[in-house]
């Protein structure tokens, strides 16, 4: 993909350069459309609800959370699909395979970067990805739920229109109950009524 | 406007039932373009973009700036435009007549929330739009700098279809002189380029 022209800055063009090559991030779609409509959702949209999301939860974290954290690995977890594109989350084979494009995505992305920032947002990805400490486990909770609600307000819409199992959302998410037992209790309840619905197989 | 249904969540009914409304926000369409397209970008990704900008200027936005509270600005300082839309920065009349309309917006949409985020989120917003702190003036700076930054990207785009002049965009964000000196510099010295081109008036 062609950056768009640098324009001079000083001490900030690189910076700037950055900027401006990440807005084709709202040009990446997702499964999720937006509720009431028949737009979906485009994956800087998404970052922006999901970091909210983070706000709004915080006092549901737990003490070992940092927020702040929490909130700028939204900010950057998804910036790699610029490369790499988005993948269903219950398509096990696609995000496997897509591992290494997404690896590629970040060095060139975020190597648009001067330092320390290049470093700054590549560790909070990889943190993000590796979802091992108790602040990116938080974060995969909260990109795990958006969807998940916005399917319970809209119809089921991306579950109906690729055909989901309540068994994959309930395999895929059930980390939720580790992390945030009294959430997954509520999502399960709202989750099995969704297959009464219709709206899961 | 009418809320989406609500589902029950036991402590997190009323977070997520404010979550879900500001889905909203990715319906509020901005006078700017995503680059390179004919699609008017929306202010939940302008947000996104505007917090990611706070992450990557940290390290020029000075002592007295806490970068965590100037992102988290970004985050809701338009959630009002739910209600009240977006209006252009240089309608100053139309900027006006939007402020009591702003004032409910953030009543009746912070309301949504338990405490303390209530009063979190609305402070921020409060402190965002008074422009008076090292936070709120730096946060509005990224604001501005964003679109500017667009449309030095982007032929001028939303300048040349709303008809603005040189001396409107120099008057009104002057104040990026105060903040940060040699970016207003540099900006400065495109903004006359960008007259040159017959992007502005």
């Amino acid at each position: 993909m062609k950056a768009v022209p640098e324009l001079a800055f000083g001490e900030l063009t690189d910076v700037i350069g950055f900027l401006m090559e990440i807005d084709k991030l709202k040009g990446v779609q997702r499964r999720t459309k937006v509720l009431g409509t028949q737009r979906q959702e485009n994956t800087a949209e998404h970052s922006w609800h999901f970091a909210v999301a983070a706000m709004a939860l915080a006092p549901y974290a737990g003490d070992d959370v940092d927020i702040n954290r929490v909130i700028r690995m939204a900010l950057v977890h998804d910036i790699v699909e610029i490369d790499a594109g988005d993948v269903l989350v219950y398509d096990l084979a696609g995000r496997h395979a897509v591992h290494a494009l997404e690896e590629a995505a970040a060095e060139r992305l975020f190597g648009l970067l001067p330092e320390p920032q290049r470093r700054q947002f590549h560790q909070l990805w990889r943190e993000y990805e590796a979802a091992e400490t108790a602040d990116a486990r938080f974060a995969l909770l909260l990109d795990r739920l958006m969807p998940m609600l916005m399917n319970l307000h809209n119809f089921g819409q991306s579950w109906v229109e690729n055909g989901i199992r309540l068994e994959q959302v309930l395999a895929r998410n059930a980390f939720i109950g580790e992390v945030y037992p009294d959430l997954w209790e509520h999502l399960q309840g709202h989750l099995y009524q969704a297959r009464e619905n219709g709206w899961l197989k």
